[in-house]
């Protein structure tokens, strides 16, 4: 099988670094392809640069039906229902696939993510699909996605201080890394704190696969209906306003 | 004080059957300016739709900042959140008005909305604001937004029976319309069912005039904080795939 | 248009500081009145203050119906789904229309007000709403309500210490004043802490003006139906019993 | 032990109806007192009865205080927590009551009540006290609570066709006798429809002698405590408006 | 009338404290018959041990059938909802008697209980029955529940410590022993710190005893129903494993 | 990987046609290891079976210590906190696995199940996961477990009649078949409704290898920790009771 691992935001290295996470956790016959939406902001960081990164990731999907599956590689799930809705193959996303796997291995998580104008939205998505009750807390570390990268000694101090605080405060049982860019870090925060750590990327590769072996295609009745291809040509959308 | 009122969608008539009920419940002091999403889609009906909007939405809001409020005239509250982000002013969505002002006048009321594949995302707004127990029924007529314009004896006998139904079979006390383009249809409904009808976009007008009379702005602390400008340039997004 | 503004405690003084907000959030064309419950007690504080002033709120309501809306100036919203079964007009509580309003312009806000016995009250309504989530805290000052008049300094640091309470530890983005007595208060402390202040007088009388704009009156189906009058005339209540 | 049982009404019959019914359910050792609100309306029906029947439901509390336990005999629990904050013992509504017991037979029950515009209140203390899902309806029979005294053949298929209806359509386990005037149904009810029948009066003379025997008493820390007497004298209430 | 407190626990020492606990309770014409599990686990503590006593404790209910009602006494609730659908009387468990008993008397209460691992089947407990917004918090002593018979002076003032926090961080207004080995305990704890403590054994033999007046039994309607015998013989269950 | 997958009842055929239904969603490099719970009932229908399900199905666990994850066969999900807290790799169970995978490609399903006896058992699982919203109905078809194996063509119409009701009258977007016992029937009511069949073997197969690739093991802190072994051993566990 062929699975499409879409990076939504325009950061190349970011696509690298998630498309390890997916190739680790792949099963023998399953294929990664990577795709990064170049029209997309530099970083997805709160609800204005997931609106902008939406319709290039829709584009993205339309242009790459001959893939299995999809997975949108954002942990605030950006533009998941209208990727359902216009895509011809199942879509995982990783915020989704991450907290159903935590709830497989433990009663109550924390989800570790960046910065704090992201914890309204995971807090959103949480009661969206009724998993406020098992989210222990969810924790900004105060680190941009992109420092994720080559982390420095304070990032990395940083992310260890919410697991802690995590842990010990909140009670919780599990880890979500609450962003793409954090999965390289799952194996050594998992043995630093004796705690199952997990990565979205990982977990949404092993949802997609099986609807994929369970030949399971997004449901054409009720919410995702109607909406693959729009009656009417659109004019171009504007560049974003810099004020 | 200057209200915009901002019709998401791309069809020029429509915003001026907006820019009618919008006038029409205005304080004397208020003047309201009506703007067209160009690069929207002609209607929003669903997530797709939406997901097309909102660039453009932000675009208008952030081209117009010698207003004193925002209106978001789609009655599923297109692009709200990313909205209050960027504006230099507080902004209101039709939806979320028009649920507030029939919570003061009645226990609970239902949704006459157009198409099937809306009603789960007025629900999920709903669920969002802690509104689910307050509305009865979320009901669609079958009418796409287009259609109301002109409306026909068939639409006209589709959304009667809708509101019969909310009234008599799920105990509605009070009826919101759930499309900007059903204004015109609330004072003849109102009389012949003897049922209070919101309309979203005038009460919207009524809820941003006083948070304008109270010189009261988007908090700047927490979720709407720190996403008014990208700090890097966006690559042009891409047009709509039509597949 | 006139708005009735009704102090449903029997203190002069409050009715006085009631009208001050009233009035300063009024739109050119509306004329605020404002009634007090002589038949109350001085201040009301928890339920047990709050069921010996609603006959009288009652009786003011019935007795004044020369008015476009009611608005009942006590944040707990005394008496408010009595009052909007007899009343011929529409009546909004300063406790649900604050909470309305700062809805609109904040993600979570906390609840400023006055001793610890109206926490459960407040927290109540809060979840009769649906709004427990978007609700950060609701704090005690420990400030009786008419100790808010001609406030001492020792007064003034204890709702500065609430306010830097709900910012800093439970990550308010906005303050809702528990108290018509508290609207004086509004703009300093807004100004101090750098953070919208929402005062429910000036909220209910904005959203009385918008149902009064849009023709909207109480529903006269289902919950509020049928009460209006009594069919039997009642035996005199008896005072108060001190113990 | 003396258990006070309050009709909040100031209908004599109904309060020798439920005497007999907490009579019937009295343990050896429990002697039953009835106490008639004669400063009440007729017959509670709505929040407007509610509002007019609790001060002198309060002033009736305070006059006895020589008794073990008070039983508030209205299925809307009329002024239970301020009942509850002014009362030197326990006090027991017959609507949680009933509640209580009904979960402790059945896992969903449905509630047989009079009038349509007592239902959004008893929803609400079913919500408040989180029962809500374990309520399979709330059923108005249409039968005014002074009618159920002498009650005709057509009153009586009314609450069979209620019963019928709870039972077959809704999935009831158990019938929750809403109003303290059916208690004289229950047995009758229980054999022609095979279903546990519960009848508030009995339910609450139960738990009242519970609490008796644990001597619990009332909390006086937090929602209840400090509001057992007005610091001030009050005015007389005024009488209630007949319009 | 004959009630049968069970002790799904095989301790017999701790029956003897349960009997203690019921006796003080009982109304006068109510007889305490007290039964040891002797096919359970010396304790209950967490699921596994709750999984292991049910069938010994499904056995002793059906063994006699000549009681009026029975009694679950471990906090947990073990086997309820199985123990009623095999019950020829009413069951009744300490946990949930006891959270009602306390909602009486308490707007919120905290439950001390005894290990961590039982925290999470309470908190599940109550979100099933709708109560986890009246419960402040629910507080591990870390006292296994065998070390409660001859208290030391650590594991009181353990137990101290937790109520003390319950009071002044959680808000407590009512103490829950979430133990039906803490019962000895009430009366002290009550007087030391000047707040209702309810012991779950006192709650249910009162609850049971009011179904057993009110002529109250198990629905045979729905989800405790046609569960009563098995249609075929079983093998033995085999023992417990130790690893 | 090795996979063992637990029937936990006693019927041999029926651990065959779960053995089939994993296999066809196995990974090429997972292994199926089938187990049947000798000690279990013929079935699990209710409560009352699940309780005496549980033990032998933990006993099988801790005597299959070589596998790289467990599956709990049963739609209830029996004994699966237990399960958890004993076993020395991961646990997934059908009825958790059947709704995640369906929440993946629909917005609401349907759960159609055998007895009306389970849809308490199954709604109480949905609700303590959060996913009561999720799911428009559980409707069970009358048709006993066993009588799936070699199904008549009433068998077949009482299943098609539920899978068009949960489509036409409840709003399913997709299927969910609520007994292990259902699996072979997945394709052809998906082929004949035209809406996605979820069974929920091969959904815990698919999640369970997702688990094992990831390395993944249930939480050692919390709920399930300290209860893998007993301290003390256990008396012999009674043969049911047959009444």
């Amino acid at each position: 099988m062929r699975l499409a691992v879409i990076n939504p935001n325009a950061t190349a290295s970011m696509s690298r670094s998630i498309a390890a996470a997916a190739g680790a956790a792949a099963a023998p016959d399953a294929e990664i392809v990577t795709l990064t939406n170049r029209a997309g902001p530099p970083s997805i960081q709160g609800v204005v640069d997931a609106a902008y990164a939406v319709p290039g990731l829709l584009g993205l999907i339309q242009a790459h039906e001959d893939v299995d599956a999809f997975v949108i590689a954002c942990f605030d799930d950006t533009g998941l229902d209208a990727a359902r809705s216009v895509a011809a193959r199942p879509v995982v996303g990783i915020g989704e696939a991450a907290c159903q796997v935590a709830k497989l291995i433990a009663c109550r998580f924390s989800i570790i993510t960046t910065l704090q104008r992201s914890v309204p939205v995971l807090r959103g998505n949480l009661e969206m699909r009724g998993l406020e009750r098992s989210c222990a807390s969810v924790l900004a570390t105060g680190v941009p996605v992109l420092a994720l990268e080559n982390a420095t000694k304070a990032v990395l101090a940083g992310i260890d201080a919410a697991v802690r605080q995590a842990i010990e405060r909140d009670g919780a049982e599990a880890i979500v890394l609450g962003c793409a860019g954090m999965a390289p870090l799952a194996q050594s925060l998992s043995s630093k704190f004796d705690i199952p750590v997990v990565d979205g990327v990982a977990s949404a590769v092993g949802l997609a696969s099986t609807l994929v072996r369970m030949r399971l295609n997004t449901s054409r009745r009720g919410f995702y209906s109607g909406q693959r291809a729009s009656p009417t040509g659109m004019p171009k959308t504007p560049r974003r306003q810099l004020s």
